[in-house]
C-alpha cells in the first residue's frame, strides 16, 4: 500500500525541511526523466507549493508532470491544489491519464471533477476508468455542489439487517482491501428494499457476542438528511448534533451516501472565502494568478466598469455645484477625504453585517435592528472624525466656519455611511441579491452623492463666512 | 444519556420548523419559570438564533437564561455561539453555574474558556468543577490558541503495550460511560515511561484473536506532531496525510493530546474570517453587534483615525497644486473618481494576494512574481477604464485634451494601483506585519497621492490646451 493512500494506515511522513524548490529544479527533473528523483523532490513540497509551481510551468510541462507522477501521487496533488486549478489541469490531460488519476479519488471528488467536464469528455473518461461506479458518479454529478447530494460520499458500509455480527465481521474481513479507502466509524443497516433502518457503531461490535443479529444492537432512531438538503440545513444540523457523518437518503428513505462533517466545514470555508473575494470585486469569488489571463482581467474589469459608471454619476453632483467650489476652492481638497472616509466607515459595517449574516446571527428581515445598532456607533465615530477633520480645516484656512462645514459634513456623512453599510447587505439578502458583490458599490455611490451634496450645500449656505 | 450529548449515539433530532422565535417569547418563558417549555422552545432554534437572541436580552436576563437551562443544554449553546460571545457570557455567570457548564465541554474548549478568565476566576471555577482534569486543563491553557497544544483534546484512548486484545476490550467495556464522550477511531500504545510507541485502529481489533498482544498488531511507524507545531504546520500535515486525527507529543515523545483534522479546519476558517474583517478595518478581526458598545465603536475608530490622517496627507497634494485646480475647476469632479477607482482596482489585487498567501500559493518572497502577474492585468484594465473616463471627460468638456488628461491619469494610476495592491500584502508579510489590516490604508494612501499628482501635473503641463 502506498504511503500517500488516504485514510489507511498511519505511516511515516518525511519531515518538512525548508528546502527551497524552484520551478527550474522541477524543469530539470522533468527533462531528465528520472521518476524516482522527481517523486522524492515532490515529497518535500510545502503547503501551496504545488499550486504555485504549476502556475509557473508552461502548459506542455504541466501535462508532462502529471504523466510522470504515479496516479496515486498525482491524485494527492489534485486534491491539495485549489479546485478550480485542479479542474483546469485535468481538462488538459489525455483521457487515459485523467482516468487513472480519477480512479484514485473518492467518489465525491470524482463527481465534482467529472461534473466540470462537458458530456463527451465525461463519457470518454468514464469509459477509461478502471472500475467506475458509473451509475453512482452519474447520480452524484446530477446534484448541485452545495446540497447534501453534492457533498456526500458513496463510500459507506451497509449491511442487510438479517446478518449476525459474525457474518458482518466476516464480510468486512473479506473486503479489507476495498474498505481501506473508507473513512468508517458507522455501518448502516438496511431492509430488503434498501431503506435505511438503523446504524451500528463499529466499536460496539467489539463488545457484542458473535451470534447476535445486527438489527438487535443497531440504533434505530437515527439522524438522516435529505439528499437535497442545502449547505445551510447541513450547517444547522451539524451544529445541533456532533456526529462525524450523517447518512443522506432519497425520497423513498433509501441511503444514497454519507455527508461528513468535515466536508460541510470545508464547503462553508470555501463559501466564506468566495464572499471575501466577491466583496473586493472579484466577480465569481474565485481568482488565482495561475488562471488564464483574459478571464482574470475580464472578470475584474466587469466589476470595475460598473463602479466607474456609478462614480461618474456620484461625481456629477460636484459638477452641478461647481459654482460653490469655484468660490471656495479649498473644499476640493476635502471632497476626496470625505468620500474615502465615508467608504471606510461604511465598509466596516458592511463587513460585520456580512459576517453576521453568514453566522445566522442576523436574518434578512433584521435590517431595522441592525440600523438601531449602527446609529450609536455612527454618532460616536462620526462626531470623532468630524471633530478631527473640522479642526484641521479650521487651522488650515484660519476660519472656524470652514472647519464647521467640512467637520459637520464628515460627521453627518459617517453616520449615513454606517447606517447604509449595516443595512444594505441585509436588504440585498432579503431581496435575494448577492450582498457580498453588490454592497460595496451601492454603499460608496450613495455616500459619495450624500457627502458631496452635504459639503457643497453647507458651503453655499454659509458662503459669506467662507470667502 | 442526554440527546444533546456530543459524539455518542445517533439520536432523533426534532425537525427544523420555521417557527419564528422572538425575544419576547423568550422573555415570557423566562419570567414564567417553566423550564420544560423553555427547553422545548430552545430546541426549535435555528443556526445563529441563540447568538442573536442573546444580543437582544439584558444582562440580568441572559444570566437567568443560562441558569434555567440544564448544564448539558447550556454547554451545547456555549459551543454553538461565536467564541468571543460565549466567553463574555460565561464571565457574567456565577462560579457554580459556569463550572457546571464547563463540566459538559470537551477538554480543549474548557481550556479555551478558562484561558480567557483571569487567574482568580479560573482557580475558583476549577474548584467548583466536578471532576476537572486540573493538571490537564492547566497544561492546555499554557499553549497558544493556534498551536497543536492549544487545538488538541485530552480525550484519547491509550493503553500499555503489554496488554492483550481481550484485556483492552475488557477495559473499554468497563469505562463505556466515560468513553461515550470520546471521538474515537484510534487507540495509542505507550511504553512504561508514557512514550508513544504505536497506534491501533479500533476496527482492526474486530478481526484479531483475543489473546494477541496489542503491540504485535499496532502500527509502529506513526505520524506524530509536536505540541508546539503551528497552525500552518498542521495545515501542511493534514494536507499530506488523510488521518482524522494525529497524536501530539512533548519533547520526550510522550503523548499529551490528540489534534483532530476538524479542529484544524475550524481554526483555519476562523483565521480567514478574521482576516476578512481586519481587511475591512475591524481591528482584532472580531466584531458582533452583541458585543459591548464602547469596545466596538473604539476599535472601529482606531482604524478610522489612522485612515483619516493618511487621507489628509494624501489630499495635501491637491492643496499644493491648488492653482492648477482653480484654472481648470472641472478637474475637481474627477479627483474623487480617480481616487475611488484606484482604490477599487488595487483592492482586487490585495484580495487575491491575501487569498494566495493564505493558501500558500505565493510566499512572502514572491513579490516580484506577483508584480509581473499584475502588470498585464493593470495594463488591460487601466487602458479600458482610462478610455471610458477619457471619453466621458472629452464629451463633457468638449475638449479632447481634457479627456486625455483624466483618461491618461486613470489608466496610469490603475496600473500603479494593481502593482501596489498585489505586492504590498506580500511585502508586509515578509516584514512580519499583518497584511490584512495594513494593506488597504497603505494602498489607498499611495494611490491617492499618485492619482492627484498625475492628474494635476498632466493638467499643468497642458494648461494652455485646457483653458
Amino acid at each position: 500500500m502506498d504511503t500517500q493512500e488516504p485514510q489507511t494506515e498511519p505511516s511515516l511522513v518525511p519531515p518538512t525541511d525548508s528546502v527551497e524548490i524552484t520551478v527550474s529544479d522541477l524543469r530539470r527533473l522533468l527533462l531528465a526523466d528520472s521518476p524516482g528523483e522527481l517523486e522524492s523532490l515532490m515529497l518535500t513540497l510545502g503547503h501551496g507549493d504545488m499550486s504555485r509551481l504549476l502556475g509557473q510551468l508552461e502548459e506542455h510541462e504541466r501535462i508532462l508532470l502529471w504523466e510522470r507522477l504515479s496516479p496515486t501521487h498525482a491524485a494527492h496533488y489534485i486534491e491539495e491544489i485549489p479546485f478550480s486549478q485542479a479542474a483546469e489541469e485535468l481538462s488538459n490531460l489525455s483521457t487515459a491519464v485523467a482516468a487513472d488519476i480519477l480512479d484514485e479519488l473518492p467518489s465525491d471528488e470524482q463527481a465534482d471533477f467529472l461534473g466540470e467536464m462537458d458530456e463527451t469528455a465525461r463519457e470518454a473518461v468514464l469509459q477509461e476508468m478502471e472500475d467506475p461506479d458509473v451509475e453512482g458518479v452519474r447520480a452524484l454529478t446530477g446534484y448541485d455542489d452545495d446540497v447534501a447530494g453534492g457533498l456526500m460520499r458513496r463510500e459507506y458500509l451497509f449491511f442487510h439487517r438479517d446478518l449476525t455480527v459474525a457474518q458482518l465481521v466476516q464480510d468486512m474481513r473479506s473486503r479489507a482491501d476495498e474498505l481501506a479507502r473508507f473513512d468508517v466509524q458507522y455501518a448502516y443497516v438496511t431492509d430488503e428494499k434498501g431503506v435505511l433502518v438503523g446504524v451500528l457503531r463499529l466499536r460496539d461490535l467489539l463488545m457484542t457476542p458473535a451470534e447476535t443479529r445486527i438489527d438487535s444492537i443497531m440504533f434505530d432512531s437515527l439522524q438522516t438528511v435529505s439528499d437535497h438538503a442545502t449547505l445551510q440545513d447541513l450547517e444547522l444540523l451539524f451544529d445541533r448534533v456532533s456526529f462525524v457523518a450523517v447518512p443522506a437518503v432519497d425520497e423513498a428513505g433509501r441511503i444514497v451516501g454519507v455527508v461528513r462533517r468535515i466536508d460541510v466545514e470545508e464547503a462553508l470555508g470555501e463559501r466564506s472565502e468566495g464572499e471575501f473575494l466577491k466583496s473586493q470585486g472579484i466577480v465569481g469569488g474565485d481568482e488565482l494568478r495561475s488562471m488564464p489571463f483574459w478571464g482574470r482581467a475580464g472578470r475584474r474589469l466587469a466589476w470595475l466598469s460598473v463602479n466607474v459608471l456609478l462614480n461618474i454619476v456620484a461625481a456629477s453632483v460636484i459638477a452641478a455645484r461647481q459654482g460653490t467650489l469655484e468660490a471656495v476652492i479649498a473644499l476640493a481638497v476635502f471632497l476626496p477625504i470625505i468620500s474615502d472616509m465615508s467608504g471606510c466607515t461604511g465598509n466596516q459595517a458592511v463587513a460585520v453585517s456580512l459576517r453576521e449574516l453568514a453566522l445566522g446571527v442576523i436574518r434578512p428581515k433584521d435590517a431595522w435592528w441592525v440600523l438601531k445598532q449602527e446609529l450609536g456607533v455612527g454618532l460616536v465615530n462620526g462626531l470623532s472624525l468630524g471633530l478631527l477633520l473640522g479642526v484641521v480645516g479650521w487651522l488650515w484656512q484660519s476660519n472656524p466656519w470652514f472647519g464647521l462645514v467640512v467637520g459637520g459634513a464628515m460627521a453627518l456623512n459617517s453616520l449615513i455611511a454606517v447606517c447604509i453599510g449595516g443595512t444594505v447587505p441585509v436588504l440585498l439578502k432579503r431581496f435575494k441579491a448577492d450582498p457580498a458583490l453588490a454592497s460595496g458599490p451601492i454603499l460608496t455611490t450613495i455616500t459619495d452623492v450624500c457627502g458631496f451634496l452635504i459639503v457643497l450645500s453647507l458651503a453655499s449656505w454659509s458662503l459669506s463666512k467662507l470667502v
